[in-house]
């Protein structure tokens, strides 16, 4: 019985978000006999509910296999939350209504936590409002606070990149210290979970190569060990390297740069962490100090993903396929790391009921006691993610983005709303 | 008569300083019947004064070799600026003092405009203080703003790191407009010249492509224009994406994100301009925004410099040993583009009488009748200097930095000051 396919990005994109989409894609012509076409969500799943689907059979092959060197979202993303099924039943009866107008019978839903909930729920459907459909959920987030699976498609990208700044930002801060800037402090994102932070240690060549210092959500901010640790390391080193989670918070729970303004799914909206610890340093210990932010930078830096990334974002979008047609539902295909000592992994499809809304936070035993860095065991668990160079191809002197037809089909019902 | 050379890193590095310094070290190698050892001050000029001398030829060649992927300067740099020979005749006694303990005659100064003039000075050894010297200064400058040469090696590759993170953050922002940012700001380094927000120009392949405003110093900020010219672009674009100088000044002259903090070389130590517009945007407009402030980041990226930037930076390296060896004293090898369409360009010498201390700003040729974007001429003018791709050797998934002994020369006087 064959059945169209619908696929939406959601959430905050990354650097390998449409290697997922352009994978799926080509598999999906794979199994003609179960899947027609691929629609795919102009802005998520707002594109579902608006019936735009775009129609990525127009695009050429070509364009298609592009898909893996493109950051952002190809089709546009969304911040959008669908309520329960009890209580906002009319979403996801639109749903169901274009669905059936477009013989849908697969849904795909690229994104993080929020995402993982949304296909949950769309995922049962299948049975409480009596429409058959494959849901699966295909993980993404630079995050990498998705419950289950080993790593995140598009963090391995991200760690890759802040790993990489920040061992040019310090041999830069390192060769001026002696007269000029003494502290670089890199914020990073991450609201909640420190692992974009953490991964900045991978930056180390030696063991007290910087960063020297790593601030992160999990631990709560105490400003005079801050100081302390800060004017210490300046003393021994010349100069100091900070990495900051934009999300740390003091010990009352207030995120030290709130602002506010919240976003769709409700949480606040943060940046400027660096310059508030800027600003504390300058004051406090009269340093000269320097801060980048690297905010949406790092999570589209696709001209330096990691190639271990790039392949498992590959992979997570290939397996959606495959567990679709295999009838599955209500599934995320996670990856599954090997148990030797050489880094190894597979994919597995893993129940959304146990990752949906879950979020994952470094464990205690990745951050070191005086909580501003990680042990040797978070090194080992991050340091093969940010594996391999995917350099993307370039044309006068930029990466080469190949464009996109994103040709809408005809729409056959009423307005939504 | 042969002769060591000094050679020393000065002011703010690059991703490509050390490539200029790596090709002169081999250059020299070339003409052992005139230079002996290359010694490398340790911070810069400051290295000469206190008798710290890194003795270059204790490196292996591969370690040489590889200088040329490792960004920062590999010897330390410094801002330290030397006054005139009337005023502080004390200090160039004391580098002559150091040149005759090791035996001295050629002196290579790589840096920007204060770097310039402080070779320049030291040029006038010869003449003023009857000390045989060859000076030539090397030019280096992500701003740049220096004069007579055509480029500065140095901005090709933060123009292209600007280009492209500018080309990927947008493709970000636009995939998410839809339901969240609307704008998206990215700061980049340049005080009073506009050369390095100009390239991101350079990540539009089509004419409307972001980035949408681009700020320059040489523009008064003009508020009432700028954020309507915000809401005209999210209203027809759907989002907006500004790159901002951070050094822009608002109608009287003052920088808008000033700080009380000075360099030392007395110039305002900037930051905070894409927060500050950031602010503005979020009150007056109540538009949904992020920004990011790529500082060090984009002056220090040698994992995506421009092969271009690269090949130039090792040549005038090259170029400084030719002319010392030829007996010029107070030249820089400046960048000569040829007079044809297709892009071409020559090492020449020039005077740093007419270099020193000169700023070259963006021509009013180079900037649109509005204030806020580029012009073709602009375009053509940046475009080749951000060709080709010079990916550095990568290891653990990080860039592969070579270690160097660094070996100081014993010293032979006593103390500086």
């Amino acid at each position: 019985m064959k059945k169209n396919a619908f696929y939406a990005q959601s959430g905050g994109v990354t650097s390998v978000i449409n290697a997922s989409a352009g994978a799926l894609i080509l598999e999906a012509k794979k199994h003609k006999e179960l899947i027609g076409k691929v629609y795919a969500g102009k802005n998520g799943i707002l594109g579902a509910l608006r019936e735009e689907l775009i129609d990525t059979s127009k695009e050429s092959r070509s364009a298609i296999e592009s898909l893996k060197n493109r950051p952002g979202g190809a089709f546009g993303s969304c911040r959008f939350k669908l309520k329960g099924l009890d209580t906002d039943r009319k979403e996801y009866e639109r749903l169901i209504e274009v669905f059936k107008a477009h013989n849908i019978g697969y849904f795909f839903y690229n994104g993080g936590n929020d995402s993982a909930d949304t296909a949950y729920k769309v995922s049962q459907i299948s049975e409480q409002l009596n429409y058959p459909i494959k849901c699966i959920a295909i993980p993404k987030t630079v995050d990498n606070d998705l419950a289950l699976t080993d790593s995140c498609p598009g963090f391995g990208s991200a760690a890759k990149y802040i790993a990489t700044s920040t061992l040019e930002a310090s041999l830069d801060t390192k060769s001026m210290c002696e007269s000029s800037t003494k502290v670089f402090i890199l914020e990073v994102m991450g609201r909640h979970a420190g692992w974009m932070a953490a991964s900045s240690a991978l930056a180390r060549i030696e063991k007290e190569d910087p960063p020297h210092i790593i601030l992160m959500p999990e631990v709560d901010f105490n400003q005079k060990v801050f100081l302390s640790s800060v004017k210490q390391c300046v003393k021994e080193n010349g100069f100091c390297v900070v990495v900051a989670s934009e999300g740390i918070k003091n010990s009352k729970g207030k995120f030290l740069a709130e602002s506010d303004t919240k976003d769709a799914f409700g949480h606040a909206q943060l940046g400027g962490v660096a310059p508030y610890l800027a600003g504390l340093i300058s004051e406090k210990l009269k340093l000269k100090i320097h801060w980048a932010v690297s905010d949406y930078l790092q999570r589209s830096a696709r001209h330096i993903s990691s190639k271990t990334d790039l392949l498992q974002a590959e992979a997570v979008g290939v397996h959606a396929i495959k567990y679709a047609v295999k009838g599955m539902n209500g599934v995320m295909p996670i990856i599954v790391r090997g148990k030797g000592k050489k880094y190894t992994w597979k994919i597995e499809p893993a129940p959304l009921s146990k990752i949906a809304n879950v979020e994952k936070k470094l464990p205690k035993s990745f951050i070191t006691k005086n909580g501003m860095d990680v042990t040797a065991k978070a090194i080992n668990y991050l340091a093969p993610l940010i594996e391999g160079e995917a350099f993307p191809p370039f044309k006068n002197g930029i990466p080469k983005i190949e464009k996109l037809k994103l040709i809408e089909v005809k729409k056959k019902l009423a307005k939504w709303r």
